[in-house]
């Protein structure tokens, strides 16, 4: 780390709900440990299900992209389930080209992984 | 890595027993392989039961802890399970403010990170 | 990172094989979107079936390895199950000694870290 800010990425594969409100509790968590951490969720696979506009933690993740937190949604995936607008996904979600290519990126840069799920 | 020494946490979230027996035997290995590796296992969630004082692993992690293995349990976690007291732990237990938290900051610091589970 | 290269280490131990077609079709995706990436799929556990001789991916498997990803199989898991012959595996799998142990030294050398899975 030549950089003094932290940095994570969750990487987020599944739609099991109870795992989605022991993220979003544990990036709570951390926030208060680490207040200046940047800090991206990484959606692919059933994990993009979580920034569906539909969702019902579209307000709570709302809230939380307004503190910072980056959502982002796989392209790849959403080709794949025929998810082609964004109007889809909350209105926070980002798009980005491919979840994993994401998180080796980040990596890379020298951010810190999380695998999300138990 | 500026670092010579290998250093790895193994980020622990569940109470799948078959999992913390396959955990104890790769670590194991791992020392077997790597002698001088540093090892943390950092529990939460339904992970943190690995150290309840009553687990039925306790003399092995006792065993694994006098030979240099590192045991830490989120404090997040105990909290909201209501363990207030360390004697509800085993006794090589340690106790951090954030899992989550600590994973991050291990890597940062050049530590490797290996999620346990399948 | 000191190297301008991206290298990716994928930690495999499952052998449910929806999750076997997703990392084929994951790794199909980087390789898409990072052309000159390096990738690694390090298995050890149930998730040395990948490698098996008998699996049905084996085609697939040894195409991609002629595309250049490599593929490891733990030496520990292979021992615990009686598999002491290479050809056991398919021929483009690589026998490394501990699957932990490379997972942490890949990573010490700069390689991003993936955990296969949901």
């Amino acid at each position: 780390m030549t950089d003094k800010g932290y940095k994570v990425v969750f990487h987020l594969g599944t739609n099991d709900e109870q795992v989605w409100k022991s993220l979003i509790k544990q990036i709570g968590n951390v926030q208060k440990e680490v207040p200046a951490i940047i800090v991206e969720v990484i959606t692919h696979g059933l994990g993009v299900e979580l920034l569906f506009s539909n969702s019902r933690f579209s307000n709570v993740l709302e809230e939380m992209a307004n503190r910072g937190i980056l959502f982002s949604a796989c392209r790849n995936t959403l080709n794949e389930r025929g998810v082609s607008s964004s109007s889809d996904l909350i209105s926070v979600a980002r798009i980005i080209p491919s979840a994993l290519a994401h998180l080796i990126f980040r990596q890379s840069e020298g951010w810190s992984y999380i695998k999300v799920g138990i």
